[in-house]
């Protein structure tokens, strides 16, 4: 087909990323803004902002607004891409939200919708390391844990919308409370925020740590402080970093008894900062907990779209759509 | 089509089991013997064996030969249905061998092999309790336990054929030593071997027990053995078993957590024997760990085929065989 422009929008808990695409794959711009300015704010307010940014960024794009042929939104939540209905996003506190209804007040333009998580895994499945796989799954590792199952050269979605939620798999009964109300939830064991919470904790009980000259504020450790931490080899964060590669390498092996896929692609923050230095481990574990038979062939790769994989899923998603007539 | 027939055969660690079944699933006759009779037996005396038992429920049906119109094995490793061999099958000491290859040594029907979990799963998805269910896992609880993943409305097998090792799930990392060389794999702690284990220790450790009288030898308490303790209230038995039976509920609601299925069919021994006792204490444990948003219209059901699902799982690969002149 002609080349043709989309619109992206990432929204997340606390940012909106919109992003104008040409259908060859060329980012013409990006426009980005808070989720949320005022504690008052309700969802009509939110809608609001993604129109500003997906203007924003049309703007910045020297395009005009008719030039853009679709809207594409990665949600974090159980996402009914076929109706246009968020059935639950906790982080956002949506709950049956008619998305499409919602966004089609401000654009005539064809607007379709995708969980964040899969969108980021349609991403990898057609433009990045997981081209021509079949099976595999995608790991996206940052202030929480979820994954993409792509399964039989599809996006695996579940009856609820709602597969792929990794970051609920119990791995340590004797954890910490995790937001859902159970202990020792994935998140809870190998996250950012976990990383973040275990390099806390030793230093309150004083251990000595480059990161208290990193930050201000021991309750703000993002992937860039750690990864400066164990540049500077720093044992607090190495130890974190490990236990956490441990969860993550242990779960991988469990799916790959369970699911024998070809690839599992580790993505999102904490893999974009320091992916080289978790690989070690996460294999070491792999390798002990899967069965010699699924592990035969099996890869682990690092995503190479970084923070593009969602935009690319969009791209991913409205070419399915233009050469089907349908998402599924 | 015209009604045929066919042989199905279950060739397990201990038993070989033949059947002829015609296509509109009626039962004609059955046959087995031991797959080992001697030490010193070797792979073609298998084959020899198995072959007796087809000619066996042959005879019993009163067909003639060439009346059978295909033959369809389930075999306990990872089967590629393609090619026609076991790349591994443990409890037969089998490595790269060509069954269809073998066997037609001895028929010049056309022959078809499979996983016997997969089997016994696609028996359920056509027959069973889990007709026009698209997405569901098979979980068969006896010596050991596998499972067979139905997704999208077809079979999953993974890229070495050696999905549904769910049986080497690590869920107890304190727990004991496993075949597979790892610790607390999920068979270890919730098979009819490991509810038999649990009732032999607290027996050795001085707890008085129903079980001594039921069985001669502590070292073959079977299914029928745990239901009669269990009808009897024995304290022993009961714990035991829902030992059991929580752990099988908490892998099914992680599983259910990652892959949002709309069921999960309980089959294979010990659920034959003792399935509703089970159930309850699987259900308090599945609704615990699940997600709200990924538990809301689950379902786990009881398989109703009982031994035979392996065996309605062969006529419906025959009938996906016929139509389609394909397995996969």
């Amino acid at each position: 087909m002609n080349e043709k422009y989309i619109a992206v929008v990432d929204l997340g808990g606390t940012k909106i990323l919109s992003a104008i695409i040409s259908t060859e794959g060329k980012i013409l711009s990006r426009a980005k803004t808070s989720t949320v300015k005022n504690k008052k704010d309700k969802i009509n307010e939110v809608f609001i902002r993604i129109a500003e940014t997906i203007n924003s960024a049309i703007d910045k794009s020297q395009l005009k607004s008719d030039e853009i042929d679709a809207i594409v939104l990665g949600i974090p939540g159980s996402v009914n891409p076929n109706n246009g209905i968020v059935y639950l996003a906790p982080n956002l506190g949506w709950r049956n939200i008619n998305v499409i209804e919602k966004l089609s007040k401000y654009f005539s333009t064809k607007i379709l919708i995708e969980n964040d998580a899969n969108l980021g895994t349609l991403g990898i499945a057609n433009f990045g390391i997981a081209k021509n796989v079949k099976n595999f799954i995608a790991l996206f590792i940052g202030t929480g844990i979820g994954a993409g199952l792509y399964i039989n050269g599809e996006l695996y979605r579940g009856k609820n919308f709602a597969a792929g939620e990794i970051g609920h798999i119990i791995v340590n009964s004797n954890g910490i409370k995790c937001g859902c109300g159970n202990y020792g939830c994935f998140e809870t064991e190998a996250s950012r925020t976990a990383i973040a919470r275990m390099i806390r904790e030793e230093i309150k009980n004083g251990r000595k740590s480059i990161v208290t000259k990193l930050t201000q504020n021991l309750y703000v450790i993002k992937s860039g402080i750690i990864k400066e931490a164990i540049m500077q080899k720093d044992k607090v964060t190495i130890k974190a970093v490990k236990y956490s590669s441990k969860k993550i390498g242990f779960v991988i092996g469990n799916l790959l008894n369970l699911l024998d896929i070809e690839m599992v692609v580790l993505a999102g923050g904490v893999t974009e900062a320091i992916g080289s230095f978790l690989l070690k481990e996460i294999k070491k574990e792999v390798k002990r907990v899967a069965l010699n038979s699924n592990y035969k062939g099996f890869k682990i790769k690092l995503s190479k779209l970084k923070d593009d994989s969602a935009l690319f899923g969009g791209l991913a998603l409205y070419k399915n759509y233009k050469e089907n007539k349908k998402i599924n």
